[in-house]
C-alpha cells in the first residue's frame, strides 16, 4: 500500500539523501562527490531547525513502511511583484525525488499536485522551483514555465 | 557631479517609483496600471520595515542633488546548493533603474559592479536577479547567465 504523510523532523537524513541523489543524478557539470558532500553537510545544519519549526514542510510517500519519494516546500518572503501584486510570499518547491525503482508511476506528479494545493491553502498563489534536466519535462507538462532568473558566481573578497 | 550613496529609509517613495517604472517600461504582457498600483501599495508596506532594519540595502546615484538611478540588494536565506555548497544565503539584486535621460552612461553597470563587491564583503559568493527584457543584455555582458528557475501561477482556494 502506498501512503503519503507530512514531512517530520526525523526525516532529516532521508531528505539529505534525497537532495544529494537528486543533484548527483542530474549530471550537471562540476558536481563532484566532494562538493556534494560539502553541500549535504551544510544543508543538514540548515534543514534541522527548519524541520522542527515547520518552515520546511512537504510530504513523504511510503510503501510497505519504506520511503520511496519525497517533496520539500517552503514559503519565502518576497517583495510584491506583478506575478503576485498583493502577496509578499512565494511558494518554493525543492528536493523532489522518487527512488529509481518507483519512477514512471506518477508519484512526482501526485506530489506536485498536493504541493500546489498546500500553497493555495496557505494563501500563496505564485510558486517557483529550480528544475533539473530530468525534472523539467514533467513540470512543463503540468503548467510550469521558465522564468527570467539569472545568476552569477562571484569571488569572495 | 555624480555621487553614489547608500539607500536610506527616506528613499521609500523613490524606490517604489523606480520599481513601478521598471515594470511599466518592461512592457511585459498583463501589466496593467491597476495591477501595478496594487503591487506598489503592497511593496511599500513590505519595503518600509526592511529599509529601517537594513535587510533591504543598495545604492542611489545622485546628480545635482537629484536621484537619477538606484539598485536594491538583499541577502536571502537559501538551502546550501551545488552553486554555493557551504553558504546558506544568496544575494538578490532588484529594482535596478536608471532615469531615461541618464541611460547609456554605464550607471547600471557601475551599480552592478558595486553590488557584487558588496555581496562579496557580506560573505556571499552567489547571487540572483530577475531580468526585464531591457536589462538582460547588460547582465549577460557582465557574466550573468540564465538559471533553470520555473514558476506557476495557481488559483487560491
Amino acid at each position: 500500500m502506498t501512503t503519503t504523510r507530512p514531512v517530520r523532523p526525523d526525516d532529516l537524513e532521508l531528505i539529505c539523501r534525497h537532495r544529494e541523489a537528486m543533484f548527483r543524478e542530474s549530471n550537471a557539470p562540476g558536481r563532484s562527490d566532494d562538493m556534494l558532500r560539502t553541500m549535504t553537510a551544510s544543508f543538514r545544519s540548515w534543514l534541522g531547525p527548519r524541520l522542527r519549526d515547520g518552515s520546511y514542510f512537504g510530504s513523504i510517500v511510503e510503501e510497505g513502511g519504506k520511503a520511496i519519494a519525497g517533496i520539500g516546500l517552503m514559503l519565502i518572503d518576497w517583495p510584491p511583484h506583478p506575478s503576485h501584486p498583493a502577496e509578499d510570499k512565494r511558494g518554493y518547491v525543492l528536493n523532489v525525488y522518487v527512488e529509481p525503482a518507483h519512477r514512471g508511476r506518477g508519484l512526482a506528479k501526485m506530489l506536485m499536485r498536493e504541493a500546489e494545493a498546500e500553497f493555495a491553502r496557505r494563501g500563496v498563489s505564485f510558486a517557483i522551483l529550480h528544475a533539473t534536466r530530468m525534472g523539467r519535462p514533467l513540470y512543463e507538462k503540468i503548467g510550469w514555465a521558465q522564468t527570467a532568473e539569472m545568476s552569477k558566481q562571484m569571488l569572495k573578497r
